[in-house]
């Protein structure tokens, strides 16, 4: 498509694209967005050196003409969008990206990748957050994602409320806070039990959490107060069964003076798991496959499509594919929350070709990422995460309280799509 | 636990780590080993750099000890295990280690991460060749799994038979032949169908795909022909009721005499949707989301066990711990695929503590991949890929006809665990 439009007159068009999901993973009532902050900066870095050109070159895969153009590409358009870890709902235009056409196509398979896959991450990480009533979550499960989805998902996580990550380089180039917890091979590794409980001990302190199922959990706790003494930090139970198994490891804890010695719970832990554990003693929880793999809905199926191009005398036209079943809604879309004078959110409020009249108590939902190519830091990097955690909290507290039921239900806001005049568009 | 080691006499202690799924994922018959060597690729720069370093000191991860031995990291053990491409089933070793516990432990999450996903979307996209029955198969589904993940899901996919991906960064560094596509926003880009279509065939000549789907497909496909010629190349549909449209869409081609010109259908294909496919006039399948997140079951749930340690005295012990569920087998393994005279395969053998007796049909399973140290080349880069893909086909080839269906059933194979003497080990 790149090298076809500089070959015609159309590289040059200005356009808008625009990034959204039609509808949210069924029985969801809310998804978090995550990946943005993180799109924004591949998108500073986003160049196509000698290697890809001589690749592109050698395979035929483009004309010189587009060569030449890669060689050069840098991004000079503007892009608006919602902030990193605010909700969305079914349509909310996620980012909208105005610029040449050239300029914008190509960036579609990276905004695409980042953000499907983030969001799924956070969207069930705060289904996580919200069954946990506020304990500690852990984000653990790097080894059940790619290697570089496993950064990815470690910082949508934290995004949507998670406490730290056992992915240390998360923490570092992210600053997610970060954990560590030892494995059953560290037990295994030495003659007894005790030695393993002993060595750790005097490598991280009585502070520590000892891993107590290798064998039997009851001689493996008594083993583990023996050695630590009643400071023992914590103990992590990963198999049996939990609701059980937790009261009955606490009630040893109390009996043997360890009364502050948390309890970890892991063991393929998901957003039900975590509610059915609520009512135990459990201190926090280690999540791994569920989170990293968005809980069952591994990607949001967001879409970017072209809304809105010039035509020849410079008018914008709104474009709109017809497809059975996957029609889009051309035109520029300007988003806002609606809400009551209480504060709760009551319907995510998009107006087509306009913003939409809303009142004092309304919010509005796009910032600015990037103005005529400069892209704007304060969502990047570390203080971007934090912003967006910060700001998650925030939007979560808007949803009604019945939004946060786990079972399946229907988009907690409806999505209402209005013309400047304030008639309602049908979806 | 690298830390905890090293202030130990553990860290040197000669172990054997074990990389292995306890089961298929539900339904699935057998599964497709993918990753294995571009985790050994990875292996070949896995180091800590400063900025690595500096961060685990500056946040007392670890310490000054343990920092001093990750900066001088270099695996020095062996490493045996499954080719890339092969069959596995439940318990076969996959991977092998055997190294220091230091240098062996950090190597886990690694190892789990690029195969537990790169060998998820081989899985199903085994599956998905084998619906699809000699049509070829694009991968298109980069958008939808995380941007360097989609880079390893075209290298798996390939292996497991798919004929090309649409991610070009996978056919610079791994050598998957590439094709391209024209989307929607191709078409909405200009005034009118045809103008679209008439600047796409100026830039890539008529044997270009066009699609079809935009407006309308009947109008549109009528249009394809008269700006093309009958030589057009192919049409690609993306909507609509997918068996009833491409008999009609390939009646019309016909009737305009554009009989060689190829149908290729999209729209979140998947082995079912393939399969109820195959009795239309499908030319060729381009399959995404699907495929890159392992068609529902986007991580093998492949685990990373310490399985054998010397003792004090040198002597190998076995090791396995015992959470109710979750239980390992200690010992070595070692792996032979049991073949009929004809050359089916009958039985996943697997020996505990020495190869099994196997006769002159049986098949070994493991290649030798690092030996102190020394990364086999022959299993990397684009050759590698090559070798496993066709490997991929011998190994399919293999199975009994009916481990083909793709209806839910239990494994293929039946993994029999034996010790030395032949007699069966209790699973």
């Amino acid at each position: 498509m790149l090298d076809a439009s500089l070959q015609d007159v159309t590289a040059d068009r200005e356009c808008i694209f625009e990034l959204f999901g039609r509808k949210l993973p069924y029985g969801r009532r809310y998804g978090i967005v995550a990946g943005t902050g993180r799109a924004m900066e591949l998108l500073t870095h986003f160049r196509f050196h000698d290697e890809e050109l001589e690749f592109l070159r050698k395979r035929r895969v483009v004309s010189s003409t587009a060569l030449d153009w890669l060689a050069n590409y840098r991004f000079s358009g503007s892009i608006r969008g919602y902030r990193e870890g605010e909700l969305y709902f079914p349509n909310s235009p996620l980012l909208e990206v105005r610029s040449s056409f050239a300029e914008g196509v190509i960036l579609e398979t990276l905004f695409l990748s980042v953000l499907n896959y983030d969001s799924a991450v956070a969207s069930a990480a705060a289904r996580m957050v919200s069954a946990a009533g506020g304990r500690p979550l852990a984000e653990m499960g790097s080894r059940r994602t790619s290697e570089r989805s496993a950064v990815a998902a470690a910082r949508a996580a934290y995004i949507a409320g998670f406490s730290a990550t056992s992915n240390l380089e998360a923490g570092r180039s992210w600053g997610v806070p970060t954990m560590g917890t030892a494995a059953h091979s560290w037990t295994l590794l030495h003659e007894t039990e005790e030695g393993a409980f002993r060595a750790q001990i005097q490598a991280q302190g009585t502070g520590t959490t000892l891993l107590v199922d290798t064998y039997d959990v009851r001689e493996a706790v008594e083993t583990a107060v023996r050695v630590a003494g009643p400071k023992l930090g914590g103990i992590r139970l990963d198999s049996g069964d939990l609701p059980v198994l937790v009261r009955e490891v606490r009630e040893q804890l109390d009996s043997l003076g360890a009364t502050n010695t948390t309890i970890t719970v892991t063991n393929d832990l998901d957003e039900y798991a975590i509610a059915g554990l609520q009512a135990v003693p459990v201190d926090s929880y280690g999540v791994g496959t569920s989170v990293v793999t968005g809980s069952g809905h591994v990607a949001c199926g967001f879409v970017y499509k072209l809304v809105a191009r010039k035509d020849e005398a410079g008018e914008w036209v709104s474009v709109a594919k017809k497809a059975p079943g996957k029609a889009s809604i051309g035109g520029v879309k300007v988003p806002i929350r609606r809400r009551s004078e209480r504060g709760t959110a009551t319907a995510e409020l998009i107006g087509l070709n306009g913003a939409p009249v809303g009142d004092a108590d309304d919010r509005e939902l796009w910032v600015d990422y990037v103005t005529d190519g400069e892209v704007n830091e304060k969502w990047l990097g570390k203080k971007g995460v934090e912003a967006a955690r910060e700001h998650c909290t925030r939007a979560m507290k808007e949803l009604p309280r019945t939004a946060l039921r786990l079972r399946d239900g229907d988009a907690a806001l409806e999505t209402v799509l209005v013309y400047a005049d304030g008639s309602r568009v049908e979806l």
